[in-house]
């Protein structure tokens, strides 16, 4: 609470006008999803993760000539043929990258001598700690609630946001359970700079999400999404008839490496991009409860930042 | 977003100048904090969850005595003896009580036709949309992150509030996760009423919490807590020595009946009211990591709506 004027670092920090970013979701995050959502003011991102590099070049290529503005690369540490990866972002002078899960020591200076900016994803305050001293530009903590791959401690986004934001300098970004404009405001308010917004995205005419995907995130219910594989890689996804599976296999209390074989391989590929809803691992934020409909990125974006003006005039009228 | 001025319903439902209950915890609840907090604005509440009748009948009187504000009651509604305590209350005319853990039908006509107002627990929307039915008052919502007792859904009180809040015609007051005053403005700001805060009042001066537990909580970083018990009833705690034989009997795929012979009796007595860190029952939410210093209960109460002004200030300036 050490300023009472309400400053705008991290639209300063990322070029960008509304501290909204897109998360670059393996599978989901096309260049179409970022170049858009960019093209809205807010950073667009192009998630590496399920991407060949000559697959990722493209995306870089295509999405320089649909927008002007700045977007991202979301870029996991244990990406196999990361180097190559970080030539090619390097190449084209990408403006920013998300690293995630992994260590952000080790990428993050070469990329900042290069003039790309580094913002790590985290789950936690030990984690935002490590980041901050790794030199990176911001973080974003992203809460239990969030789809995909989560954090150990379970810390949910209401509570994760003011531990974090009393605990470094930099600009947090907060993640997991935003999906609209009132949230964006909440989140802000806990100490944020700015808010990652996911599930949202994956339900979006430019995500490259499969259509199935897209209709059960719309049709997804309260509990429908769950933590599981907390022994392998904690990951939130919907409860299909492979997390049911997944569920008789626990009640054998199986070792982590009978898990890892039954998971197996290409599972959220299968899921997210073939549209096989049986077999494959679909990743989603509890915030599907309250996602239903498919809409364009750019109504999405609008909708947001009209509701979090709404919710503001809103609030400044409450007299306690 | 069907009104553009902020209202203030809860305060004229319940009497109360600030929308702030205090969550009536068992064995941290005693008429002391209820009537510190009712006489600073808020609601106080006495946890008759952990009270003997006659135990109850001294506290109401003594809390009548305390204050001339309005105090309410919390009930689980598996408690043993249940129709006793209703007689106590009605006798006494209390202004509110507070349903928890069970369900909401049995006693809601009773007490309305009583001229008790009737606020029911609940952890998800389905519950929500039950205890609206069953003609009750208002719901507190209570999210993943709160101590003790909790839902099977894991829903966070970030994803719960929104979600409840545009299903329901009557006042939600948000739970889970909220020790300040950021955090009552950003509950606010999603939908609820007004908030119930539990885990900050346990670390209060009034509490009575062993001050073994108070100084517990004190300690408390993130991770520190955890959701378990899933199979018998799922409760948040701190993870000490019971919690780790637990995880050890679990490596074991214990049946439900293992674990409850484990659990056995008196637990949260011995942990929380007679200070055994090691063998008892610590129920804490995971905003634990932000407590740091047992405080009186007025302190508490007023540093929590200086924070709630202090933010709607800071909110009030920013510029998208």
């Amino acid at each position: 609470m050490d300023h009472l004027t309400y400053k705008r670092p991290l639209q300063e920090l990322l070029n960008i006008k509304y501290p909204l970013i897109q998360a670059g979701m393996i599978w989901c995050s096309p260049w179409q999803l970022a170049a858009e959502v960019s093209n809205c003011g807010g950073l667009g991102v192009i998630g590496a993760g399920s991407m060949y590099p000559d697959v990722l070049e493209e995306h870089i290529i295509k999405c320089k000539k649909a927008t002007q503005n700045p977007f991202a690369i979301n870029l996991p540490m244990l990406y196999p043929q990361i180097e190559i990866l970080i030539d090619i972002i390097l190449k084209y002078k990408v403006e920013v990258v998300i690293t995630s899960a992994g260590n952000p020591k080790k990428f993050t200076s070469l990329l900042k001598e290069n003039g790309v900016k580094v913002l790590h994803v985290v789950s936690s305050l030990k984690f935002a700690l490590k980041a901050e001293a790794a030199g990176v530009d911001a973080v974003i903590a992203e809460g239990f609630e969030a789809g995909g791959h989560n954090g150990a401690d379970e810390t949910t986004t209401l509570c994760l946001i003011p531990l974090i934001s009393k605990s470094i300098k930099i600009p947090v970004i907060a993640a997991g359970g935003i999906a609209t404009g009132s949230a964006m405001y909440a989140a802000i308010s806990l100490g944020a700079q700015g808010v990652q917004i996911g599930s949202r995205f994956v339900a979006s005419v430019e995500s490259s999400a499969h259509s199935n995907f897209k209709n059960e995130v719309v049709k997804a219910n309260e509990g429908d999404t769950s933590l599981t594989l907390k022994e392998v890689t904690p990951v939130r996804l919907l409860k299909n008839q492979f997390y049911n599976e997944l569920q008789d296999l626990y009640a054998t209390c199986p070792t982590s490496d009978v898990l890892k074989a039954y998971l197996g391989r290409a599972r959220a590929k299968k899921g997210m991009f073939e549209g096989d809803l049986n077999n494959g691992e679909l990743e989603i934020g509890q915030v599907s409860a309250i996602i239903n409909e498919v809409k364009s990125a750019k109504k999405i974006f609008e909708e947001i930042i009209e509701e979090f003006k709404f919710t503001q005039k809103r609030m400044s009228t409450l007299q306690l």
